[in-house]
């Protein structure tokens, strides 16, 4: 099993930050426009792209602290099985948010991608609190012309 | 072990990445400004941020194809022991960069700041590419405030 790892530094509270992770309005400023079921653990968490995505079910919060998902559903197919989490860290005047999506069955092109892609969406998220506008999709950066 | 997985796909021939990933005026336009050393197979590429840096010698080279370091020296001393392989892949108009560092001890903190700094700059990489100016050190976009 592999795992896809990030780190960003943020010059934000974890309160405002934990709010971006687990709710329609935070989630939706930063991957996609179009979230819904966004709330307490057991809730599920449909991410939308062009009508198709991913269903995140909620399986521990921690306030201000860690967020924990685990991908229910079978878009994408080599998500299944896998689970993200997003575990906050204060240090002097930053929030560092570390993010983990574990579980691959491969390391293959498609999660190479999704690696960068993942990059690119915690920069968007950076964005929301530093510059007060992220690009969640449809105004992500692009990383191929497929 | 770990390893670093990333892919992005860039609208330029498998000719035009390879020169960018093997001579110093190339390396030295996407991931830091000071590059030294880049050559054919045996080589060791010393990049250098304000003085301080990896080396790494080239240890496999197959023309607009596949590009693979490893790691020499002590600096960072994570890195020791890890290798660099960058794949070119041509589908349709575009030229996919398959990138890995490979070999991590352990899943850090500092692994997963490389991991989101690896895209960062494999973006830059693609913006030489296709905007003709990327963001090399020290240009680049900085992902904490430490």
């Amino acid at each position: 099993m592999s795992d896809i790892n990030h780190q960003v530094g943020i010059k934000a509270t974890p309160e405002a930050i934990y709010e971006l992770l687990t709710t329609n309005s935070g989630l939706s400023q930063w991957w996609t426009n179009d979230v819904s079921g966004a709330g307490s653990v057991g809730s599920i968490i449909k991410f939308r792209f062009n009508g198709g995505g991913p269903d995140f079910a909620v399986t521990q919060l921690t306030p201000n602290k860690s967020v924990i998902w685990k991908h229910v559903g079978n878009i994408p197919e080599a998500w299944m099985g896998t689970n993200i989490s997003f575990q906050l860290r204060v240090e002097g005047d930053q929030t560092f948010v570390r993010f983990t999506h574990s579980n691959w069955k491969e390391q293959s092109n498609f999660m190479a991608h999704c690696s960068t892609k993942w990059a690119v969406f915690l920069l968007s998220l950076k964005e929301v609190l530093e510059t007060d506008k992220g690009k969640p999709f449809p105004n992500d950066i692009h990383i191929d012309h497929s």
